[in-house]
């Protein structure tokens, strides 16, 4: 006798939308006591606790900001809460409720949701923060998810982008452009298996950047090693869509200027040497790649000196007056180079 | 020379992400003082000034909760909305912010977005709620929005569905299965155009359920009326899948069952017409019809006296011990029928 060697997968009809929902949240437990009430009434409640309450939404569109065909739905899961919660790192909040709503064609099995919510589960633990409410619902095509994320913080911590002043420095956590690359890697081997399905993709020697693509992590620990260092920033963004464009939009809403040097932003080995094999610049990569969910922000000169040898910052320019423009300086040349927003756009980007 | 009568459409593309949402929401001023930062930063903050705050979220699909054939787009906006808010006033809260989340594919064009938020804007005014975030983004099918709620409350005000006790009464506002009546006018009328584009559609005496459809409203009124009137119910939940699956719910949370009576649901006579008109019983629709986003609430039983001639509420049954079961009792035979969750699930009633 054959074994069936696929597993009996469960159509979500056979659930209902109650039952689904009851079934993928009933192993959330609240653990924050911000969290007065979860999943199961008409809405949440929040104690605020005294502070400020920050909130944020991301809306995410399958064939738009992931392939299933190299995107596991566990690792999908995951990014959709880091999303979030780089946002309220990036406004120095501590996460700490999020709410998922999932609209999903009939082609998800109730195991497909089962793996995305794991990765939900997986991120909750890690980040601290409880799932509170959500609402799931069939569409005509495709997966589409939109989280909401909350935090909480004291009024006088919350920082924006409208802070930075001229002579401010522009630091940056981690490196960029590995999420840029690794995404090139995943294509490239997925191109590779449609044409042959039975070549082995070639991912050896890649890890870090298919890391930075696939699992990426919020910088929360951001917030507490610069209140350990008595630092809150100027200004602060999360890197999204690229160096460039987000230096565009603390400029814009800090009605200053700056200038960035690009000998000075940190890439990763591995990335220079995937962007070299794929004949790519990797400045490129940082400047406009995005998703490296790294934070970008402004602190006082002052500052200077508890920051320029901590291993997870590099200062990479300063603010100046807004008719002085943002440039970029290059390498070896000092010539002034125009930094323009080529960043990731779910509209202009389709389809490419 | 010939007139150009077809509009220019202009594609998202010219826009681009920041730029549409930008368009798209510089017209919406922040009335409320909780609304500290709307839109514009990596996320927007809220003072919850002293209270909870109360937050729910709601994704609708094109194809599944509406379409685009016979349901305008600014509708839909004021409509996807008014769903939210309706969950906010099932706890009693107050509603002060939403984010709004698209995806969309590029058949629609910016036109499109504008009416889309002209109906998301007139909600907002009309509610007194401020628009403080969201996220736009290109999809391979159709439309689909997402859109959180926040609202803020007492925490001894806030109306769970947990509260009933045996011998509450149960009260329901205004009227019910309109709604589901005005979306089988709607549907015979475009199966009629769609069959013969030349025909005009036959809207005339069917206003009532066609608005109940296509521009319900959110009770958001009954919070001050039954503070007025000294009573806070001992649970509530909006009727946005049928009455019986609402009292399902009250019944699953509460731990009671419910006895509702038959002759007491109050329905409106065009909706009663219209029923009959189509061959369907006018019990069933305000029963299994849903989207009348009225509110389902038991109060104690001393209160009697001070609901029972007022116009917005009709009384339609009590609580009972759980082991007693949720049962309607037949008009004229006292019949006593089961009530089962017949109500619109997303899932189940895909494609009928």
């Amino acid at each position: 006798m054959l074994e069936d060697k696929k597993p009996q997968l469960t159509p979500v009809s056979q659930l209902g939308e109650f039952g689904l929902i009851k079934h993928l949240t009933e192993n959330f437990p609240l653990e924050n006591s911000s969290s007065e009430l979860g999943v199961g009434d008409d809405a949440a409640v929040i104690n605020p606790e005294g502070k400020k309450v920050v909130v944020t939404t991301d809306i995410l569109a399958e064939g738009v900001h992931f392939n299933l065909g190299y995107a596991p739905l566990k690792h999908l899961g995951y990014k959709a809460v880091v999303v979030n919660l780089s946002d309220l790192a990036a406004m120095n909040a501590v996460p700490s409720q999020i709410l998922v709503s999932l609209a999903a064609s009939n082609r998800f099995p109730v195991e497909a949701f089962e793996e995305l919510y794991a990765g939900i589960a997986l991120a909750c633990q890690h980040y601290h923060v409880d799932l509170i409410g959500g609402d799931t619902t069939s569409s005509n095509a495709g997966l589409v998810m939109s989280i909401t994320a909350i935090g909480l913080q004291d009024e006088q911590k919350i920082v924006k982008r409208s802070g930075a002043k001229p002579n401010d420095l522009l630091v940056v956590t981690g490196d960029l452009g590995g999420a840029y690359m690794g995404l090139q890697i995943l294509e490239r081997e997925h191109a590779v298996y449609l044409a042959n399905p039975d070549m082995q993709p070639e991912m050896e020697g890649y890890d870090y950047i298919l890391q930075r693509q696939l699992k990426p992590e919020a910088r929360t620990d951001i917030r507490t090693t610069l209140e350990e260092m008595d630092i809150i920033p100027t200004s602060m963004i999360d890197i999204s869509d690229g160096l460039a464009s987000e230096i565009l939009h603390l400029s814009d809403q800090s009605k200053v200027g700056f200038h960035l040097y690009e000998e000075k932003i940190p890439m990763d080995t591995q990335m220079i040497n995937t962007a070299e094999e794929l004949n790519f610049n990797p400045v490129i990569a940082a400047l406009n790649g995005g998703e490296d969910y790294e934070l970008l922000f402004t602190i006082s000169p002052d500052s200077y000196d508890k920051i320029k040898n901590h291993p997870d910052f590099t200062i990479i320019g300063h603010a100046v007056e807004a008719n002085q423009g943002n440039y970029m300086v290059a390498r070896g040349s000092n010539e002034l180079i125009k930094l323009t927003a080529q960043g990731w756009d779910a509209f202009l980007n389709k389809g490419e």
